[in-house]
């Protein structure tokens, strides 16, 4: 199971077919596909379940939708695409004229070939979405609407993989899973989140824990925190992970506290990556970091995407699909994870023990022995960089912003000279 | 009175003939045109009162003034431009030769037609004010210098409209009434101030007390501190107001405290007003922002003007006449002050009673019933940054200027979470 | 010897046949020539004595050096250019093929007419430095490779002059000389500092104590660190001085406080100048800073260069002559350092005995008696703001960052307002 390479795409590929919503069977569905590769304990909350402000929903599940023509013709299957039916519509199997089945109908006028997207969780209704290419050409005439649905007592399904370490401290990654067949919103985290969990799940001695959790978006986080109030103490870092796959230049938004370690972390990952990318403050508005961030949480997480949701043209649409999104952009917001956790795990503050004056390197083997000549070696650089600001005050991350060095070349140099006892790590 | 609508031109031309200085009959009678529009409480100030390091002077009045040529015209004659007399001038009648008259004439040879305007309050002189092209074309001969002034133990005046409100705290205008005819500087203050007067003379229910003050510059505002020490404590913000009229673009010059609420109110009504204008850091060269930000008092009082006083062509001379200003820039200071105001009456820190998570609006009628489309109602953001932001540390004007939101659509957005007991207003 | 007048060029002429090295006679004579400008204590450091986490190495000393080709001619003779022998090469008198003569020969690919300068302290070996040309032009055969050096227990030899002053507080201005036959690195510094000490020989009445001390890089600035630990805490402001001749553009890099007052004052004084240069934050590769501002030294001395070592095309090469610098530059910098100290001297925070309102200045005679005129007196404008900044927190450094007015015009503002009792300095 953990041992498996994962390919994002065919990931993706195999969970895109499954109607989700924020609760039912597609939710379970997708946790077995993602236990093939790691190590998911799946949590179910029942119907009614108080959670802050707000009421775990009845459960929703639908086997078939469609809409019948006058000529008997079949339109908005419901099993071509889990998108004709708004998520959350009521049992429905009646006769209507066109004008009436029209109030129960979304499109978008200003893309005709593509289907919307559209939800209802916390109000009783039903409706089908539709290209407006097909409702332009509906006739006059009776239509039957029918929707196989039920809302029951059931539960809310979220799921955690969870991976120990040493400090008492965790890193919390968060990922939606309640959107139907859409790749980048938000197949792409899941994909990314999973591979991240299965390269976790093979890690020796780490010094944080990492939970890694899957859950519906808005009323899953709210419950999620609702159930790990006693947890929320020590989270010391996280990323939310929202439309991570398209082809727009990557996001990182800031947390609420701005400059918390998971901040500089994750900036610093990004700028050793070269890549250009768009670093926003925090707002309110967005995915689960609205949550995350609620003022009374206000946990360090920051939010890692491309293009923010509702600004990119296929958002909440049918054309939300394998072409919108890209491997090599998967790639990136995963390596830009990897660089934040390897931070998280190697930046230390260190006191220097030879604090006046530098330390002769020469007779401990990290010095050139021939002077005068101007030195290229980047490492000699990074181990002045290291001495100098090895105070006690400030750590690798603080270094690397000061002097423009990458992180992993400054944990080279400070692990040269701590072998050499020549600086001292301190607990932080 | 209060209830007439103010037209500030109009104002302006009945105010321009008066001869106006640092004291005396011009200042009394702007009063009493003043009074026609607002509630305006005159107070005299003797002359010798010590007023900090300073002493109020004799107080000035002049009927008349004039120069007698050889062939006995009369030129720069009182009556017909004030400017004519350096203000303070003393009585004189006497013969002169014309190069003795010379040495008692001010022209400005870079503007040959333009009349200078010039004042020695505190020593004992007299000269007259000419253009350039009359003094050229003065022949040889022996001239009459008359001047029909006195200086007498009077006293200084200064007046002000007060609008109480409950908080315990005030707020500040303040301009000066001491420039004789003259348009930018500082008839177009005077307006502006008194249309301001008058609108808040119609207010009820007013949070703040509004004071507004009218004064001789420097030796008045030194006056009105001097006499007003007790009252200082209380004055959480202010505008002082100088040469506002004229096309130049808007500036804002910050208080000496630099961060203070005044501050960030005039600069937020500044921002939402959509208007190019200039922000200047405080500087100690200036109008009366040089008192109200001494150090030793160093109020919260920004100032507002147009093109900085003698950084404008006209400034100091006769072109500073009707011509130098415009209703429109009269009219853009006048709600820069009113959002002003509004800001001070409605900036509140609020707690968020449910700040874990984000509170359920649906049920409470502040959501959107269909979900998955982009919402372009700004009001939902605006409610968003309410809520996450209120913290009891985050004011409206903090949360304006995190999310660049205008305070008004805040301040409805507040309203709207208020009603419904979602915030709560703390004091501050 | 105090009394004359240096000239900066015909010093370093002087200096510049001199071998010297971290140790040895060339510094001792280097020592001789600047005593007849400025007092000067030398002072001798032991072979062997422990200097922090160093050792004073053994004494370097030479006589000649060449190399004796298969003809019989000598080339990379040590009496020509004292680069030809590596620094702290080790006595030598052999014969060997032109390979094995080889592996102990620098030069400069890319430079093929120059010389590199070349030095190996701490271990031990031999070398010659030769031109690309010449190496290339030798033939196969036998060469007789002689230096006639010697290593012994000796001691390590720097120089102070030192100029007391009364406030208990001293100024440090510390440069390198053990730099054989280059200009810019560093026999430029050291005219400087020359001329500088010279300067102050001739002062009354310093404020602080300014010490000059010349020493050898790295292992000398730890020396006097290692046995002046004491003295530190009194040090409240320095300038370490390096390559300070070329034709760059004149570097300010800060100190590793970054924002003490010796960073303010060598920036304002910079600034004041009216010249470009660049400002660099501190690092900790350059030269004697890293010791300076080693983090358990971390002393406010900032560093005063033109083009940075290591990053002029001539650095650490025979290049480096008399036609690498230029008398401009070197005035420069000596100027920038004058300010400097005048800052030290003259900058005190004031207390304003007239803080509530202006003080009246007419009636002290330091007001235009002409009101209503556009001022064009800067010193009117120095007035105003020393007198609104003289607050008890801020210095003239503050004001003058604050107003962009130049420190000398805030002096004189100062000293004014001091005569006149209506400001009072404070000590701090």
């Amino acid at each position: 199971m953990g041992s498996t390479v994962i390919n994002q795409i065919d990931l993706i590929k195999e969970l895109f077919p499954i109607c989700r919503s924020i609760t039912g069977q597609g939710v379970r569905e997708t946790f077995d596909i993602l236990s093939k590769y790691i190590p998911l304990e799946v949590h179910e909350v029942p119907t009614g379940t108080k959670v802050f402000d707000w009421e775990v929903p009845e459960e929703w599940n639908i086997t078939d939708a469609y809409i019948e023509c006058p000529d008997g013709t079949k339109i908005a299957q419901f099993k071509e695409n889990n998108l004709h039916v708004m998520s959350y519509s009521e049992r429905v199997n009646t006769t209507l004229d066109l004008n009436e089945l029209k109030e129960h109908i979304h499109t978008l006028p200003d893309h005709p070939d593509w289907i919307p997207y559209r939800t209802m969780y916390y109000d009783r209704s039903w409706a089908f979405c539709l290209s407006q290419n097909v409702l332009d050409s509906l006739p006059e005439g009776k239509y039957r609407a029918v929707i196989d649905s039920e809302h029951i007592d059931g539960s809310l399904t979220y799921s955690e993989a969870v991976f120990p370490g040493t400090s008492g401290k965790e890193v919390l990654f968060s990922t939606y899973v309640c959107h139907p067949s859409m790749c980048n919103d938000n197949l792409s985290s899941v994909a990314v989140m999973t591979k991240l969990a299965n390269y976790m799940s093979k890690k020796k001695n780490l010094k944080h824990t990492y939970r890694f959790v899957f859950l519906p978006e808005t009323i899953g986080a709210i419950t999620w925190l609702s159930k790990n109030q006693k947890r929320l103490a020590k989270i010391c870092a996280g990323v939310n992970l929202t439309c991570t796959g398209n082809r727009g230049p990557l996001t990182f938004k800031k947390s609420r506290q701005e400059e918390s370690l998971s901040d500089h972390a994750m900036e610093r990952s990004l700028d050793d990556m070269g890549l250009d990318y768009n670093k926003t403050s925090f707002s309110p508005v967005g995915s689960d970091e609205r949550q995350y961030c609620s003022p009374g949480i206000n946990l360090p997480v920051v939010t890692l995407m491309r293009t923010p949701p509702g600004e990119f043209e296929e958002y909440h649409t049918s054309a939300d699909d394998l072409s919108a999104i890209s491997s090599e952009s998967l790639d990136e917001v995963y390596e830009a994870c990897l660089g934040y956790i390897e931070i998280l795990e190697k930046n230390y503050v260190y006191v220097n023990m030879y604090s006046k004056g530098e330390p002769q390197l020469g007779k401990r083997g990290l010095y050139r022995k021939v002077g005068g000549q101007r030195s290229n070696k980047v490492s000699q650089t990074a181990i002045k960089w290291v001495l100098n600001y090895s105070d006690g005050k400030h750590d690798l991350l603080d270094i690397s912003s000061k002097s423009g060095i990458r992180i992993r070349e400054l944990i080279e140099a400070a692990n040269a000279l701590e072998e050499r006892s020549i600086i001292m790590r301190i607990l932080k």
